[in-house]
């Protein structure tokens, strides 16, 4: 029996996201809010298990302390909210913008439930994305910080699909290399290595396999412009490059697992390394050996960043810095807390982090690995297990004509 | 030469984005203000043409009426906002969280361009997702919907990337109907022919085609999971299924261009159609027409629906709608205004519409057309040419073992 049927099935159960919302309502009590209500559709999924789309339409969950709860949905997502393991009653409006504005029928919900006025909100209003216009909820409290402190301590259940996550992100990673050759295009290796590892995921897992995320619909392992002196601007949304000699490589890997994505990120290089390549690879991976080692419970976050930042320092290697050692992961893709100078948060066993010191120079391009550890009692544990040395990511230079 | 080369090249210029911006400090002044503050990444690109993935760290574009513009960006971000078509002065924070709050940087280019407390901006604050927390700016009078409403309507250049993007979008649509056959999994078909639209697309354009959209990074062509009683949940989200004789399929392609993504979506057959779903494939068709028909400049969105929801009342299908008859497109896949019974929005030449009535049934499942069409000063043209017959979208139920 695969890992996914039954009793013992990689999914968030229900009694999970009940617990879940006991513990929210008894955090707000405790703040004396009488109720919350999130519009956020990550901290939405967290409380009900219900993912969606994001649109012009607004979502909300409201949940009062004393129990009950209601999931306010347009017409178009009654069935599919019902079909979800969402909790309490679902009420919808007819459309918007429609006749009667969502937020009137917001304000109903929460006259009902007798919160107006006296519940906590993760935002004022509905944003205005994707074309809604509306006003703030107005008179709440922000609860946002609350809740996204207590997602940053994963459960058993969560730390099982990040570690799934990261499995199949492995797999998909070891496509992307065995599949990576000189002047092919990052896009064509990138989308065969994505289509062939999301076809033996569903091999594996079957129908019940959902991703739970709006924009990646089942294994992701990609370049994303990263490519020879393109890799030195980390985000740079190009894409278009072919394979070259002596390029350095930024990969990513990622497979959402019922909306949990652990990060796998590898440099590679197509041939024979620079000295100046080689340089820097091995200093990358001296900072993220930093960055592991400094991880444990009880430390703060900004602790292991300082002890990264401490080895640039002594290494000369200030211009290649380009951002903090790592952060959060889970429902989101980044979240908080943050492997930073700046975030005093302490580490405690649960937390899951994308470790990935980088080094970035006009001339060689990006270096940089990331990995996705999750923090236990004693230190961490490394989800992504993938070879880091150079030797394992070089791309040869002669196509393989097999 | 191709459509992508030279001074023809299929892009917005740096001169159309002066213009933006001129227009856009024209308007501010004339409300007094002296300038305005963007966070919102679309809105970002609209003025800027730098197009980024969002995360923790804040990014703001502050424009001053009398000239003078600034783009904040962590120190991540900075080579790449410079390689841009950004305007103005890049400045850069370190880090988020870091040593310096972001705000407080941004509070500092305010003062120095004369702004505090007398400029606008599309949110107060850069919003709390990925982990970011930070402040409201304070102060700011909301002008994202003075911006919403100038994006609603698109330049020649803007209509020209549309039209090359339905342009593939049909492409990679007539990939995903070839290749779909019974006993096939709809994930499998999806991947090989956003892949095998992608590489065309890249042998096509070359090295110089860029998505500039952060989660899309080429051709998309898909289900998403609305197959056969699946497809009675339009955002359903599930997609693990395989395609079986007498499933309704819907589909949906589109691939981004410089941003810009029309949207195609036709419903299909597998097989003979069961004449409750050839009665509502019809219904559908002639709802379609109805919208198309009624969308003229000079006429209010709000119009189009009622005439739309008129052909529901006449016909007795009110169990089968579930949302308003479209929306409009441009760098955001939904995006005001709506044609919808609350959008009293006059539609003007040069604004975009998915056009999109659907009928959805737990027993046939969902049945709807999605079409991107351009308002005219006459009437409309529409992007998607793609056939619209039941018959030429029946997909055979014999394998073809060619």
């Amino acid at each position: 029996m695969s890992n996914y049927d039954g009793e013992i099935g990689l999914r968030i159960r229900e009694e999970e996201f009940a617990a879940r919302r006991s513990q929210l309502a008894a955090e707000l009590d405790g703040r004396g809010l009488a109720g919350g209500v999130l519009f956020d559709p990550f901290r939405i999924l967290y409380y009900t298990g219900f993912a969606f789309v994001p649109t012009e339409r607004p979502i909300a969950f409201v949940l009062a302390t004393d129990g009950p709860s209601a999931l306010l949905v347009p017409r178009l997502e009654v069935d599919h909210a019902r079909a979800a393991t969402a909790p309490g009653e679902v009420v919808s409006y007819e459309e918007y913008p429609g006749r009667q504005h969502p937020m009137d029928v917001l304000c109903e919900v929460l006259d009902g439930l007798g919160l107006r006025g006296r519940a906590g909100a993760d935002m004022d209003g509905y944003p205005w994305i994707f074309g809604y216009r509306g006003p703030p909820v107005g008179g709440v409290t922000p609860i946002a910080g609350i809740i996204d402190d207590r997602m940053a301590v994963k459960s058993p259940a969560e730390i099982a699909l990040l570690r799934e996550s990261a499995r199949w992100a492995i797999f998909a990673h070891e496509l992307l290399q065995r599949y990576t050759r000189q002047g092919l295009g990052e896009r064509e290796v990138a989308a065969r290595a994505s289509a062939d590892a999301t076809a033996a995921l569903l091999e594996e897992i079957g129908p019940s396999y959902r991703a739970h995320d709006p924009w990646v619909d089942g294994a992701l392992a990609t370049y994303r412009g990263q490519i020879g002196r393109g890799a030195a601007i980390p985000h740079s949304l190009t894409g278009s490059s072919t394979f070259q000699a002596e390029d350095m490589l930024i990969s990513g890997a990622s497979v959402p697992m019922w909306g949990y994505r652990a990060e796998l990120e590898r440099t590679l290089v197509v041939g024979q390394p620079t000295a100046e390549q080689r340089r820097l690879f091995d200093h990358m991976l001296s900072l993220q050996d930093v960055a592991l080692e400094a991880i444990r419970p009880g430390r703060r976050c900004m602790d292991v960043d300082l002890s990264v930042r401490d080895y640039y320092e002594r290494h000369g290697l200030w211009d290649f810095w380009r951002h903090h050692s790592g952060h959060a992961v889970g429902l989101r893709y980044h979240e908080g807390p943050f492997l930073d100078v700046g975030d005093e948060t302490m580490i405690m066993p649960g937390m899951v982090f994308a470790v990935e010191p980088g080094l970035y120079s006009t001339d060689v391009g990006g270096v940089r690995h990331s990995d996705t550890v999750v923090v236990t009692d004693e230190g961490i544990e490394i989800l992504t297990a993938y070879p880091r040395d150079l030797e394992s990511l070089t791309v040869p230079v002669v196509p393989d004509v097999l």
